[in-house]
């Protein structure tokens, strides 16, 4: 059993069961760990930073954020080669199945809302035939925007792991704060920062050239 | 000329430009005419209730709010039909031409997404092979909620005008209130109210009738 202090639960926000998965991620625990440390007790719901003590880690379940966040930021750069807007996302069943990735397309289609995470969410509820992903978890390298964090409400994520944040756009942790508000009948758990420097340094290349050419 | 009060710009909760409508419809205004006296300075933009002149009203552009309007109710009443929640939406151009018109299919299509708002805005798009829709107008039964607020922002939408308040699930005048914060780069003009009682029968009697099933 390991001591991890600075794990800042966002219950002055709002959020429920959110802590900040990088903190976690530096010592290689998963989000089943992390889950099962949170119902268990054993880290602070509280509205201030706290200590916290998370439950040994099994190594055959680290690197599962960490590989789901990679195959979100291929599609980023998979964007950005297209002209769009770097942002990449992936949705992964409650048994660890991708069952969607995309990137953004609205030049592309010609569609203001096709944001990676609504194009994600939209590939999944077709692929499975329902219109609510119950169970299931959305990675996005960037914090999303209100209309994407709207979604991610009205289709029943239940955890959103995002990348960098989006002081500019964002609607989570910043602006309208979506999920802090009764007028959201749900809330995911929400976990922030997660390979947050590469989602930065792509957003930060793409609109650098942007502005050479 | 004449004199109107209880015109309430909505200047305390952010937003621009904007009026009741309800009380500008109640003498038969349309919005070019609102337009013109907000651009003329007949109308009090400022925090506070306040006494506002509005321009003698050209009695052919009369009922082009009302007449939308109807059309929405129209696809909310389709919606309903098929089971679901019944909100329908209209794109008009900025010459008056209706663009596109939707209503709700998130059961039909296993879309969460598939708001009347955000299938009106995407069918306009596609139609005009643009990711923008400038100056347009999108007239809806009911306050969008945050997905579809901001949604409106990014097509760049002129003027919304929305019936029922939606207190359960709203983003515009309640909850994250979506235009009301620095990261929404686009606030429409606003005016609530149009319809808002023929917009609140149907749902009541939608959902009354589940309830009885």
């Amino acid at each position: 059993m390991a001591v991890y202090p600075h794990l800042k639960p966002f219950g002055a926000q709002g959020f429920r069961n959110t802590v900040t998965a990088t903190k976690l991620l530096g010592i290689g625990a998963n989000h089943a760990e992390i889950l099962g440390a949170l119902k268990k007790n054993l880290l602070n719901q509280g509205d201030h930073p706290t200590l916290a003590k998370v439950i040994q880690i099994s190594p055959s379940k680290r690197m599962s954020f960490k590989s789901h966040m990679d195959a979100a930021l291929i599609e980023a750069k998979s964007a950005a080669a297209r002209g769009e807007v770097p942002v990449g996302a992936v949705v992964v069943s409650p048994s660890g199945d991708v069952m969607a990735t995309a990137g953004n397309r609205t030049r592309e289609l010609n569609d203001p809302t096709a944001h990676a995470e609504i194009l994600a969410i939209r590939a999944a509820c077709a692929s499975l035939g329902q219109e609510r992903l119950i169970g299931h978890d959305l990675y996005v390298t960037l914090e999303p925007c209100p209309m994407c964090a709207a979604a991610i409400s009205n289709a029943r994520i239940a955890r959103l792991y995002y990348g960098a944040a989006d002081p500019k756009s964002g609607g989570v942790a910043q602006g309208p704060r979506v999920f802090a508000h009764t007028q959201c009948h749900h809330v995911p758990e929400i976990y922030d920062g997660l390979s947050a420097t590469a989602s930065e340094e792509l957003l930060r290349g793409f609109f650098a050239a942007k502005r050479d050419r």
